[in-house]
C-alpha cells in the first residue's frame, strides 16, 4: 500500500483540509435549517411530505412558498456557488506549494466571510453585511485562482 | 514526470474514487431526466427551446412549469447539496488513512442512500422513505467530518 | 514536511489545475452577471436588498422576477451541475495516469463547451447551439468516468 502520509503531513493540506470540512459542514447545516422551518410552518413542497397533516384537499394546502423557508434555500444556493469554487481551486492551491501563513490568512478569511454571509442572510441584516461577506469569499477564491495561474499554467 | 501510481496504488483512494464517479454518474442521469420530461411534456423555461413547436404567441404556452419537471429538479438540487459535500469531505477523509473495511463501509452506505433517496423522490414513496435516504447520506458524511476533524485538526 | 512538488510536476495534474481553476472562475463570473443585471434592472430577491430605493411600500416594488435575471440565474445552476462532476471525475481521472495528449483533448473540450454553453445562454443564441454545449460537456465528463470505471474499479 502507497505511503499517503505524505500528503497529511503537509502543513498546508493540512489546514486545507480543516477548513474546508469546517465550511462544508456549516452548508450541510443549511438543509436542516430548510427541514426545520419548512416542518414548523407547514410550508412543503412535496404532497407526500404533508401526507401526515391531513387527507385529500385538506393536505394540499401546505403546498405553498413561504418566505423564510425561501430565504434558506437563497443562503442554500450562494454557498454552493461559491464553496464550490473554493474547493476545487483551494486544493488545488494547497498543492502548489503557496506559503503556509498566507494560505492560513486565505482559507480563515474564506471560512470566516461565509459564516457572516449566513449569519446576514438568516437574521437578516442590513446591507451591505451579506455583500461584504459574498465579496471577501469571492475575492479570496480569486486570489488563490491568480496565484495558481500565475505560476503554474498549463495549457 | 512524478510518480502518481503511488495514489492510485491505494486502495482507500481507488475505492474513492469509484464511489464518486458512480454517484455523479447517477447524478448527471438527473439532466438526462429533466430533459426527457421537458421535451415528452412540451414544458420548457427559455423561448428559444420550444421555437420549434410552433412560432410567435403559440410556441408561448410551452413556456410554464410542470410537477413532474420541477420534481426532477427538486431530487437534483438535493444532489448537488449533498454530493459536494461527499465529494469535499470524502476526498480528505480518504486521504487521511481511514481503515480500508472503514472506509468501504462510508462509501457503500452512501452511494446507496443517494441512490434510494432519488428512487423514493422520483416514484414517489410515502414519505419517511425520502427522509431515511437523505439522513443516512447526511450522517455518513458528518461521520467523516468528524473522523477528519479528530485525527487532523489543523486550523 | 512532505514533498508536494511530484504532484505539481505531473503534467496531467497541472492540465486539469490550469482548465479546473479556469471554468471555475468562468462559473464565478456568473454571480457577477446576476448582481448587475439586478442593479441596472432594480430586481431583488430579498427586502434589505432595495432599502436603499426608497421605503417601505415603495421599495417592496422591486421584489420581483425578471427573465433576464432568471435566465442568469438558470445558466449558473446548469454550470453547477455539470461543473461539480467535471471536478470530482476529471482530478480522479488526472491521477488515474491518463496520456497527456488524451487528457488534454478532454479538458479543452470541456472547458471549450461551457463557455460556448454559457455564450448560447445570455445572448441567447436558437437552439441547438446551447444543447451542444450542453452535450459535448456532458459527453467528455462520461468519458473520463468511462475511463476511470474501466481501469481501476474498486468496489
Amino acid at each position: 500500500m502507497a505511503d499517503l502520509t505524505q500528503l497529511m503531513e503537509n502543513e498546508v493540506f493540512m489546514a486545507f483540509a480543516s477548513y474546508a470540512t469546517i465550511i462544508l459542514s456549516k452548508m450541510m447545516f443549511m438543509s436542516t435549517a430548510t427541514a426545520f422551518y419548512r416542518l414548523t410552518r407547514k410550508v412543503f413542497a412535496n404532497p407526500e411530505d404533508c401526507a401526515g397533516f391531513g387527507k385529500g384537499e385538506n393536505a394540499k394546502k401546505y403546498l405553498r412558498t413561504d418566505d423564510r423557508v425561501e430565504r434558506v434555500r437563497r443562503a442554500h444556493l450562494n454557498d454552493l456557488e461559491n464553496i464550490v469554487p473554493f474547493l476545487g481551486i483551494g486544493l488545488l492551491y494547497s498543492l502548489s506549494g503557496p506559503d503556509l501563513s498566507t494560505a492560513l490568512l486565505h482559507f480563515r478569511l474564506f471560512v470566516g466571510a461565509r459564516i457572516y454571509h449566513t449569519i446576514a442572510y438568516l437574521t437578516p441584516l442590513p446591507q451591505p453585511n451579506r455583500a461584504l461577506g459574498f465579496f471577501v469569499g469571492y475575492g479570496v477564491t480569486f486570489s488563490m485562482a491568480y496565484s495558481l495561474l500565475r505560476n503554474k499554467l498549463y495549457l
